[in-house]
């Protein structure tokens, strides 16, 4: 199947992918004046009266929006908020589909982090929780860091911080493959952007202590210059400790792990014929990764996995986004802190058996049930365990 | 059945009335290529290349937002975004059970014009229309000329216009019956809101010329300091044009039609007894009106309408704001003009037939599945007569 032929004759024929749909009989005027006039007012005031109502009477506690302004959308840039619409709606229907969220495409017709944020506040009220997705690094941080500063319900951007779970729940089974600890193991991640930062400051969170990061301008050290791009020089916090230099070829000598969200074939067979014995590679740009899966086996990779759904291994946020927000919003949590992301790795990781666990199989299927229900269950338990489940922080 | 006890229960019940739904297969790997990534890529380039092709790729042209900021909700007054959500959640299911649309519920945590003005822009790209709620009057009439002037979808407030169509068609119905010509029939409104002035201005457009407006002030006249509330002032050209002065008593003596959109109890049967014979009263303040329906007819009136469910010649909006989207959206209109709503309100009364037409059935059942198809054709065949039908102004 040519997939972008199908996805073009699809999206036509049914207009897109998301529709609303009614919970309540609306069958007859009795159902009528239930739903709607005069029986209505009684719900409006019973949350005028108290706020926190609006999660017993409405759908806000179980409505998320996926908020983007099409400043990087997939591999194809900055392609603005109606060609991001596509993404949005299926990242949405994703929600429904795999976690029973309810999920609304909200694409803006503004690039400014201020606007973004001012929008994102006052849309709010519908909304148990926030995916940000799509949103250019680096104003995706500080977009991030005030939404979740200002708002009640938990804000989460995907591209960082799903990424982080899936990478860390594929690291999680390829050392345990492997035979390695992660305090043990060299870890060199290409393309510190949103999704990279993240990953690293999961990995160090877990517990990794020797991680180099690389962009197109080689190691991440304290003395390069990095402009606007402050993420950067805070990453050589956790990052490069002994304060090497060089590129990525360099960084990957003797290293037992390459994590790739950057570009196309950044990773050549030599890098990985340099790299320690039992390589893992995880080379994850979209549509084509830093190197082809086959031809990383064959350069001595020991396990392999990219972003694509045609090869094993694929490591995709779909296995994760859809249960944390599931647990989040049972356990409604107001924000989606680190215990929780760590409890959502490890839920993917642990429906892989020692039995089932293999070179080519190292996370479940993504049609697999029991991942969404796994996942929303632990994370649920970790934000009751670290006390942000159980209603707003204040009700507006 | 206790409507309000009722709606407690169901609200609490379903959590809300709106759900998210997937209009593509989503069943194996290959629909999730196609779905999302990689296939989704495809939609996305076409529509940057081409920014109208949202229409064709995504649900932008069926999708409408119901935008309300809680400032002037049913008869509850100014209960804030979330308190307002049921109403808006319900709007929304209305306008998928009776005209297709899938709509979504907007609570803007702003009362302000200029920030709600903002956010709705920012959010525009994924709607194909903008329906504002329960917006007060008299910011409601600016927020919606801004919005109508700088974006290239329809923008609609039911509470003026969607009154004004229902208004219209009830009215052209009970002139019909008590056989009277618009020209001649002297009509007093209470209550010059934002419903009201919307009223007034369509009636006039279709052809009344002995129109009265009162408020709580009395008579609208020249004369009179109306500070903020300029539309008032604005009424005096196609009002009161003798410059009449005086109570809405005085006002009512002898005329041939009361409309009241104002409060409860605000019309007493001796007003009713000094109107013209068979005097029309529609009396519309919800969820109490003017007057009761029998109290009405005992005081002598030939029909009566209120917005009530459980009276006959309910006057309700939901006869008219789904089909008049449907139509807009099937027409890809750019504004609902007074062709629109003039087609509306003549759909909606003239399917009652002569043989059909009585006191106490002026208006269709909404629940009769013609009245939003009958809306859709006429809306749509004036939008494309009246030339702004097929495509938005310019793509951004």
């Amino acid at each position: 199947m040519d997939y972008y032929e199908e996805a073009l004759a699809r999206h036509a024929k049914y207009r897109g992918k998301v529709e609303i749909a009614c919970k309540m009989p609306l069958h007859d005027r009795e159902d009528l004046s239930v739903a709607y006039t005069p029986g209505v007012a009684a719900p409006c005031r019973a949350i005028a009266a108290d706020p926190e109502q609006v999660y017993a009477y409405t759908a806000k506690g179980n409505t998320v929006a996926v908020v983007s302004d099409g400043s990087a959308v997939l591999g194809l840039g900055n392609i603005g908020a109606k060609a991001a619409l596509p993404v949005m709606e299926g990242k949405a229907v994703l929600f429904k589909a795999f976690g029973g969220v309810d999920a609304f495409p909200i694409c803006l017709d503004t690039q400014d982090s201020e606007q973004i944020i001012a929008a994102v506040k006052h849309i709010a009220p519908v909304f148990g929780g926030i995916n940000l997705e799509d949103i250019c690094s680096p104003k995706c941080f500080e977009i991030e860091r005030r939404l979740e500063q200002e708002l009640d319900i938990p804000v989460f951007h995907d591209d960082q911080h799903g990424t982080a779970v899936i990478v860390a729940a594929a690291l999680l089974n390829a050392l345990r493959l492997t035979k390695r600890r992660l305090e043990d193991t060299r870890i060199v991640l290409n393309g510190p952007g949103s999704a990279g930062t993240a990953v690293l400051r999961m990995l160090h969170q877990l517990g990794a202590r020797q991680l180099t990061a690389c962009d197109e301008h080689g190691i991440l050290h304290k003395q390069r210059d990095y402009g606007a791009e402050t993420h950067k020089l805070a990453l050589c916090d956790i990052t490069n400790l002994d304060g090497r230099r060089g590129e990525l070829a360099d960084a990957l000598r003797g290293a037992d792990v390459f994590i790739g969200v950057s570009v196309a074939n950044a990773l050549t067979p030599a890098m990985i014929r340099n790299m320690a014995a039992q390589p893992v590679v995880f080379a994850m740009a979209n549509p084509t990764p830093e190197i082809g899966y086959r031809q990383a086996l064959e350069a001595g990779a020991a396990v392999v996995g990219t972003g694509r759904s045609d090869n094993p291994n694929q490591i995709n946020n779909v296995l994760a986004f859809p249960g944390i927000f599931r647990g989040a919003l049972d356990a409604r949590a107001r924000d989606i802190n680190h215990a929780m992301k760590k409890a959502a790795a490890y839920a993917i990781a642990n429906l892989v058996s020692d039995e089932e666990l293999r070179a080519d199989y190292i996370l479940p299927d993504p049609f697999d049930k029991r991942v969404a229900a796994a996942v929303a269950e632990q994370v649920a338990q970790a934000a009751r365990s670290s006390g942000v489940a159980g209603g707003g922080k204040c009700a507006k």
